[in-house]
């Protein structure tokens, strides 16, 4: 299976045979959050998008080292390098130490990924927990004459760097374009041309978030963090450099450039970009007031929705379409997702009840066939750069048969036993393995419970002692007592 | 209730009166775990300890900032100087990069807090992401004469510390046996006496875990690492710090040398030292072979165990002994844990029910007396040195009446309405809120969902469409249908 995955590739614009430069070993890197307020939809989908990449890697038997950062400084405001941290703008707010604010959104945002099943990644580093990496890499950068200081901050030499490399070559950019502003910042900017970006950035007397280096006391370039961590992490070259399509310019265009200049080599084999979500057709953006963060979605807290959405309802709501093309959030979408992981998890419950039985009659070759067939067209899906939309379609297809084998329309002994094992468990495994579906369970025990009471009463009342005896003892196996009180019967758990 | 809190501070080793530095703010750090392995029944006491202490500081209405830290780098094998770091060791062994050892049990120890219900600190900083503010401390100490370079390592110079500083008054030592030592050192370590510790160690070539320092490639030392996190985040000057008593020699001892050699004052004004746990008499250690991760003890899958025991059992076990106390683990106790744990519970369950009736009858003066001064005792406990043995002692107390209450033996009415409120507010706030434990609810839902099956067979067979009916309309407000097939009656989730 290995060798047939093809991945697009958003460096040469084309779907790529993926070849890892060191298999079995995969290095990966995704930008992860910045940590300054809750996880949103917008958030959901990198991270539901590169756990699918990362499990089926590992499904195909690859060793994967995966590195998602926590971005906990330097993210300044419209991503730029002026205007206010983001986190110490918050911090500012709330009242708080910088730090707190990011344990704080750290924690709610590991909780959001919880939910929704999102393995954690091998390495999560902290961009402020690596300050030396990012001076180091700044001097070597000075060293090789890609960066110049300007009043203590330091800034990367675009027009430089551009004379003998393709700055523009990831996000199409033309290197011309975006040179001809210089002539406006004569004299008024630090930096020489508009373009360059700021590779560490002297802190103003009041800013809080701040660290001793060779130009002054300051902070590090947010483009800079996620080169240091990459090559930390997963040294110089690496296999897969994953994040939205948003950040492909400028972020992930001048961490190219960044490692070019400090290590004379391309970082990543392969860029991944994920499209992002619309909301009725519309940006999601704050101004735009139609904002959705992933406890609003759960809870079916916002005036926008027309009701809460399981972890579990949005996560398969994001693997119904291919992560390179938008995708439209609206309440009817989400509830036909809703419908969707029923269906999904439904046939998960009833393929591990099946059991094979041999039959007298002969095998039919056609269903087999067909069978092995569905079987194929889902990995297809997924080899074809992880097309979780199509081999979704072609699950649903694999769960009419499973549907028909448990309701009886279909005998299992018409299969090949090896046809028959291998059905059930490429439902199984693309389900929970690989799209990291799992079942949400009923949990409103005491609904249930009281449901028992009742009929415990009735059974007590009409003699019916077979049933009282079959009630209690299926509340002692919960480690539950029924007691019979004067003022009626309660439960407690057994002391 | 603030200004009746007596905290037993080790540097005095009397209880002294609780009065923050700048209240109601209230700085505190806690010493967090080395993450080179799972978590085990020696972690949990010093976080379920201090999250009493945190959660009880609150309750009082404090502004609590509140660090825990990780160790990822620096601790050396035996707590020593020497050795390989704890977490580089499991690395080779694992064949992971330590960064991987650090994120797989950082996450493992989260999810073992979670389970716990220990809140998470406000700020929980990485020791490998304070490299450049541990340069910075070791660069102060050298100026002000307390430490000096040996080929690139730096070590603290405790005999000169020691002239002017009580060096062992936190612990006890006496100065002159630990540095008494120091012939045996001549010309045979970096160290000019035995007593002295590394704040900074040159890396050996094949040391993985390395940073540039103005020294040498290495890594910070032990202790360095909360004195240089205890002071950016809290000050130079903070409330409590926290530990096991296990930390006490060398590692709080030095801390408090550090912090005094660098900042020219004492970092915390109260230190809090939990007791070990032991195991059936014995001290815990993985040489002894008698060593119980939290792991094993909720899955009960370790030949020292009778089965396994809850989360909030072990939470209940381990609050149920005063922090300072030894607390021994046995099977026995931790049966009898589950027990207390189980009734506490039940009474939460109860007081929650429990409603006031007005009543002719006149009020009970006693009774009322009786009860003021068990809340009063409740609280009484707490403020003795968080003494959580005592409140639980009293909150049984409690807990009997209020069983009294709800089998109807004391009727609600001779009780003043505002005494009903306080007793079950407190009962409440006490469990919850201070002593943190929450109902462990029975999870086995397919165990009530095959009764209640059953028992719609049963009324189907019976005609009695009442209670069809009525077991239908339950499983429906859980999103479940009942499925009549040829084959028999199955449940699905509502598609």
């Amino acid at each position: 299976m290995k060798e047939k995955l093809k991945i697009y590739n958003t460096l040469s614009r084309t779907k790529e045979l993926f070849e890892p430069i060191n298999a079995p070993h995969v290095g990966m890197y995704v930008c992860g959050p910045t940590v300054y307020g809750e996880a949103h939809l917008g958030n959901a989908r990198p991270a539901i998008v590169f756990d699918v990449v990362y499990r089926y890697l590992l499904h195909l038997g690859y060793k994967v080292r995966y590195v998602r950062n926590i971005t906990d400084v330097g993210h300044l405001e419209q991503d730029s390098d002026d205007g206010e941290d983001k986190i110490a703008k918050k911090a500012r707010l709330e009242k708080l130490e910088p730090m707190e604010i990011v344990q704080l959104y750290t924690d709610a945002y590991h909780e959001v990924m919880k939910k929704l099943n999102v393995k954690p990644p091998s390495i999560e580093p902290h961009a402020s927990g690596h300050i030396t990496e990012q001076i180091s890499m700044v001097e070597e950068i000075i060293k090789n004459g890609f960066a110049y200081e300007s009043n203590g901050s330091v800034y990367f030499d675009v027009e430089k760097y551009a004379k003998n490399s393709d700055y523009g070559k990831l996000s199409g950019r033309i290197v011309e374009d975006l040179l001809s502003g210089t002539r406006d910042l004569e004299g008024q900017s630090e930096k020489r041309k508009s373009a360059d970006f700021a590779l560490w950035k002297k802190a103003s007397p009041e800013h809080i978030m701040r660290w001793v280096s060779p130009w002054s006391d300051g902070f590090p370039g947010w483009h800079l963090e996620c080169s240091a961590m990459s090559s930390k992490y997963l040294g110089k070259q690496f296999d897969i450099h994953g994040g939205g399509m948003d950040l492909m310019f400028p972020h992930h265009e001048s961490e190219i450039a960044q490692s070019q200049a400090c290590n004379k080599c391309s970082p990543a084999k392969y860029w991944l970009h994920n499209n992002m979500i619309t909301i009725n057709g519309q940006k999601m953006a704050k101004s735009l007031g139609n904002f959705i963060t992933m406890n609003q979605l759960f809870s079916g807290s916002s005036p926008m929705l027309h009701g809460a959405y399981s972890p579990m309802t949005v996560r398969f709501f994001i693997l119904q379409a291919q992560y390179r093309g938008t995708l439209d959030f609206s309440n009817e979408s989400l509830e036909a997702a809703n419908k969707g992981y029923k269906k999904i998890i439904n046939g998960l419950r009833i393929s591990k009840k099946l059991i094979y039985i041999e039959s007298e009659k002969p095998k039919d070759v056609k269903l087999n066939e067909e069978l092995l067939k569905l079987i194929d067209q889902c990995f297809d899906g997924m080899n074809d750069d992880f097309n979780t939309a199509i081999t979704i379609g072609h699950l649903f297809n694999l769960l009419k048969k499973i549907n028909s084998i448990y309701t009886g329309s279909i005998e299992t002994g018409v299969i090949e036993k090896e046809v028959f094992d291998k059905t059930i468990s490429t439902y199984g495994t693309m389900v929970e393995n690989i799209l990291g579906l799992t079942e949400e369970k009923a949990t409103d025990m005491e609904g249930f419970i009281t449901a028992l009471i009742e009929l415990y009463k009735d059974a007590k009342a009409n003699k019916q002692y077979d049933k009282v005896d079959m009630i209690r003892a299926q509340f002692k196996t919960q480690g539950i007592v029924l007691k019979d009180m004067k003022t009626g019967v309660d439960w407690g758990y057994e002391e």
